[in-house]
């Protein structure tokens, strides 16, 4: 049994950490350590907090961004502390990060995010598992938040 | 009782640290450090040393970006490099930037960074609390500097 | 005998790697170890562990970016992130990412992420041997996905 | 007494580091350590240099980026390790820099430049004293190189 | 004596390390390492190796960079690294890149190349002299790859 740290923002529009622990319940006995910050700059501190301070296997990270150009440099400087953090654990962060531009209908923007944490917390529980655990799906065109792209067909 | 640092600068436009000041003695007994330097690019050392030189337990940022291009530049050096003291001493800093391009107004940037900072400064409170005292609003679309969006309507 | 990592994504719309270990089995007697993540932004810590957990002695790194700006945003995180884990220990991570701008054709793409693959599979090889291994080579405008450009002509 | 490093450039068109070094001269009895390199790219690590090889207590940094798109990332770079330079010692570094864009006329380019570096060595002597020197200013809109803007008006 | 690292790729399509070589044998007696790499995403970790295992002084890194948006970002990623493998040995690496937008003509950019690399290579020997042997040319305009500009006139 592993755990799992949720990291999840106020910010966002939609609880996603919520969908995403249903599957984990649903699918495993991995214990849950939820963090919740105000936007997803807060996350980077919030997850390596719980990689350290409640010893977190992997940890998911929930964020959503806004439509402005400003929004989209704030989730790069996020992005980029999580992959510090991930490389200062050794530890895998999955990123659920939800882009406003994705859609502009909030229902579809609903689904996305709905769907995208649920996947990912599919991929998460493969990870705890081996190295190789997703290698069968390796260049298979898989996504998170919309349909399967699949391979290149030729 | 916590220690609550507060850095800004000369540059900006609104002293959005005393409004923060404000709202942090009216709602607690914590202890408050001010640093104040030039410009946001001088905030990070300026956060590094509120943590390791005066014991503090959480920053506040505050920092205004002009509406050039080489300023938002700027804010992302900034922010990237306080997201890297984040993960040096495992501490919160809250970013309260205000850009000059959220309004062409005046006076509407003086309430945004009055608003921000204020939200911020509860948030600042909350954090000092407990990693799920933020958890009820998660993913309640909250907002800092304007009205709150809510969740996702569907 | 040296230990090359191989690491690639399930994102990715081409098996690149699977290229990749054909090249490096008919040429040498290296040991390879393979790892599976959701998408590049997982590659980082991936390669991280290949190097520290699994002993390689160089990594290539396998992924595909879509072609919107927020593709292009996530790409660069995760390269700064694998310049970051080389720094770390000291060793080549071979970078073989594919952007879906490349080409509007299918048949295209497949044909640069093969040769790609192909070909960095035997630059891997050579770094493996000595630091002036690739010399001769030098300043003659190599790529890889697409033919030589040569040296400038005068 | 403290000591005050100056790193500066060859690639700049004005010689800043001469009318800051004259500000220091005249309102203190600091000490001054100079440090010239080809390119604003290679001041890092000549800042570094100042503060652990020449025991410097702050280092002035002064570069002029040219008008291209490169020059502004080039910058952007220098930026970015001079802000790892500042939290590796936890002391400042006042970037002094100069964009050509900020004029197409060779004399306000001066102006600015010489305004910049004199207002930015008396900034650099008020950090020496202490956090809250500045604090007075604090939301003031100070500028370096033109007329400070002051507070938003109400 | 000192030991000069020269660190280049097998993708840009001028041989400017034989260039800069020619004049640090012409003009010192300074030992050469040199390290070969595929592209100059290669060069940060062979500059590091170069210091490190090969006992480096200084080290030169030469790039070629393509025309593509992506090219420029590749640059980018490949500059932040060298950036933080100076600051990792405290010693500085001379950047000396070509961008194919900077002339649409070979036989331009050839000269470029060349020029860049050789005046490169000069001020690599002053650098290893002393932290104020270029300071004579401070603030002068200097140039590399063109002819110098000079100081702002009045």
């Amino acid at each position: 049994m592993a755990r799992i740290g949720i990291a999840d923002t106020t910010f966002a529009r939609v609880n996603m950490a919520d969908f995403a622990i249903e599957v984990i319940k649903k699918n495993s006995k991995h214990e849950i350590e939820r963090y919740t910050v105000p936007g997803f700059k807060d996350l980077p501190v919030a997850c390596l907090r719980l990689f350290e301070d409640y010893n977190c296997d992997i940890v998911m990270a929930f964020g959503m961004a806004g439509a402005a150009q400003i929004d989209r440099q704030c989730a790069h400087e996020a992005s980029t502390a999580l992959q510090n953090v991930e490389l200062k654990v050794k530890k895998h962060i999955i990123e659920v990060f939800v882009h406003m531009t994705e859609s502009e209908d909030d229902k579809e923007i609903f689904e996305i995010a709905k769907n995208r944490a649920e996947k990912h917390a599919l991929n998460t529980l493969e990870l705890l598992k081996d190295k190789t655990a997703l290698t069968p799906y390796a260049g298979q065109g898989r996504r998170q938040g919309k349909e399967h792209e699949g391979p290149v067909k030729l």
